[in-house]
């Protein structure tokens, strides 16, 4: 390990002191994933360098490595014919998930250059959607009969010579290529040679159907700690299998989505300026249109800020509290509803259990915020006022936090994203009208 | 599949019409880790009413499945006769996983009641740090010498009967157990049995060191596709093994950390509200303090807002649109520094990004933000005012929003914690500050 870390390192921090050739020499020492994590720690040019110092045959599995965004990048780089022959040697998922994205033209001429066998499968394998079992198919797959002896099976895997990567089982199936069970490795390598695979294959564990989300593909190998499953169609026909390696990306990828989500980004990290300015200025507008909600709101209290200046000092510090607070709500709610720990038998719940939350808490804040206050400016009822607001903006900062995703998630948006701009303009606005309506109501 | 998330479904939404038989015989027929599932999903209540029906030997099973926090809770509630039940079927990793955060004084208890063989096991076990590989550790190792041939080793293999979970490979040592290299299972059954171990071993994958933090084995496993791997301590003898499915938790829990750290929460989804409130109003205080801040930011300029109230209404828009821009560029600098993206060869260059970015972004936002107050108000000072504060602010957030992750870092902080509250304390102030501090130069 310590070899190729510092491989890494020497390219990162000073390939501008390197020769091309001493950059080669490097890269060649490296796995496909390393080369990939540099080029995804990279700026757009130095990328595009290092890219183009990688041997062709390099090039596939080094592609299939990067996040979608960089990959397509440096696909639209190079030549027809040397992306027919980077991706030539890849497995049927990686070569799906290279080509899915290019424009239609481009992908008939790569096609076109392959065997008829593989442009068939390649087809297939286009018909999938990304984000189903079918996206994370391998069709390498080593199936045998129920009536095959141990012995015959164990003489197969010798012909075989290498078996594909993370095969930790086969799969049985009958004449008509339908699944029956599944036979570990370890179980053949232990059983007795004479005995018979249909006496031995387990049958407990059911294949995974092709249309199942990535997301469910992921939670079934989690729950079950597998390292491979059988992938069936709608038949009931063994066509692949899934492997460990691609849910643990799809798991990566879905955390890294949640937490760019909530920000409302949605790029590589070394992205060109202009396409991160892009990617970003979609939720700032949104931002914009709500803060001038919120300055609606405060407009309608122009009176009472004039003839009392410091309401204004104090008023950004109900809405920010009530920004906060369900901000902790929504995110519960957010975590909860990724894991399906969330459902009609216990929001009830867990709804009672945020309000007792924000009347404990709020309890707590309003007396430290009143406090304060009072020593500040020395109002016992402006204390009294803005401790009372707080406690009305944390309540609705638990119904806005657990409303607005299950709300968002019923239209079929992504609670992660939206969540937060609407949870905190609606705290916003009860924060301002809460704190200048009494002030109001008591004041004037 | 269907039929575990069916029994799951009729756990969680109807419990309460069920006997207490009728939900054991769903809970028999449910893998540990769906049942775990079901306790995570449930209110402490009915999560301590689920648990009670469990056999003993299943309890051990389950625990280990659980968040630490629901795993403590309920193991306070039994015996110490029927946690050693439970625990004593359990791999090591296992076993110190649920021991680990015991009282001292329970835990001498237990071990006192296991065999000589396994308290010096789990002793040793309970020295690692959880946070590193030896907190990932099994120690259900096979391993072979490297003059043995193939065949003896199928032999060896067969004797042993079932292999351990995940057992994709075992290892190879010599006579003081010091790590030689790994054989496939899949290449010792394909080769031929007459080869010598030796010849056919792979050495080029370095074992894992005991003391090697659970990111960096995660970030191992992924970049190399790993099943299992053998780890060593200081000596270089072979301690044990680290397997996938722990790896997939370290991430997954990972990954939970982050986003749950970003919103100053961290507690199941279920917790009790006493501990819930808790967990949650340290941040808020600590938010309370920031509010605070910005608030003495804008009591600087109670002049000016009396003069012209509509500052009072203008002044949050500049602030939150500081506060968006800066959480944007901070949760571009978190997700490069957990990924291991961002170093001191391309901070420059990431800094130049941001600061183009917020040029870009501001020119748009400010025109935008100048247009609509110059609606509202008819001002033409104010809407340029506020647009050139804009600016400013956008500008710093990008300041913040890298150099504050940074420095956390560099204090050994969590930047996925203390973060956000910090980066929007400077956007506040520097938003209010530039906005109304503008206001007094040009208006007074």
């Amino acid at each position: 390990m310590e070899q190729k870390n510092d491989n890494l390192k020497i390219i990162l921090d000073e390939a501008s002191n390197l020769s091309l050739n001493q950059i080669r020499r490097l890269l060649k020492n490296m796995p496909a994933s390393e080369i990939a994590h540099a080029l995804e720690s990279s700026p757009p040019k130095q990328r595009n360098l290092l890219f183009s110092l990688l041997k062709t045959e390099e090039e596939g599995d080094v592609l299939f490595e990067l996040g979608e965004e960089i990959q397509q990048d440096l696909v639209s780089n190079i030549s027809n014919d040397e992306l027919t022959k980077a991706v030539k040697e890849l497995e049927l998922d990686e070569i799906v998930d290279i080509l899915q994205n290019l424009p239609r033209e481009r992908m008939q001429n790569i096609l076109s250059n392959m065997s008829m066998v593989d442009r068939q499968r390649i087809e297939m394998g286009l018909t999938f959607r990304d984000d189903t079992a079918g996206g994370l198919l391998n069709t390498d797959v080593i199936s045998v009969r129920p009536n095959n002896t141990i012995n015959e099976v164990i003489n197969y895997l010798r012909d075989q010579g290498d078996l594909p990567e993370n095969t930790d089982k086969i799969f049985v199936v009958n004449n008509d290529n339908e699944y029956l069970g599944q036979l570990l490795i370890s179980v053949i390598i232990t059983s007795d040679p004479s005995m018979i695979v249909r006496e031995i294959m387990e049958t407990e564990i059911s294949p995974i159907d092709i249309d199942l989300s990535d997301k469910e593909v992921a939670v079934i190998f989690e729950r079950n700690n597998l390292i491979s499953s059988s992938v069936i169609d709608k038949e009931g026909k063994l066509i692949g299998r899934i492997t460990i390696d691609d849910v643990v990306d799809v798991i990566r990828e879905d955390a890294d989505q949640n937490l760019l989500g909530m920000a409302g980004v949605a790029e590589d990290t070394f992205a060109p300026p202009g396409r991160a300015a892009k990617t970003r200025v979609f939720w700032l507008g949104l931002n914009l249109i709500t803060a001038f909600i919120a300055a609606s709101a405060i407009s309608i209290f122009q009176d009472i800020i004039d003839k009392i200046v410091y309401l204004a000092v104090l008023m950004p510090i109900v809405a920010s509290m009530g920004g906060v607070a369900a901000t902790q709500t929504l995110t519960i709610v957010l975590r909860g509803l990724t894991l399906e720990q969330i459902n009609t038998s216990n929001i009830g719940w867990l709804f009672k259990r945020e309000l007792a939350v924000s009347i404990l808490n709020g309890i707590v804040l309003s007396a430290l915020v009143g406090l304060v206050t009072y020593l500040w400016f020395n109002d016992k009822i402006i204390s009294f006022l803005i401790s009372f607001a707080l406690i009305i903006n944390l309540i609705s900062s638990v119904i806005a936090g657990i409303l607005v995703p299950l709300i968002l998630r019923k239209f079929k948006q992504d609670p992660a994203i939206g969540g937060s701009v609407v949870v905190t303009t609606v705290t916003d606005v009860i924060g301002f009208i809460s704190f200048l309506g009494l002030a109001t109501i008591f004041l004037i």
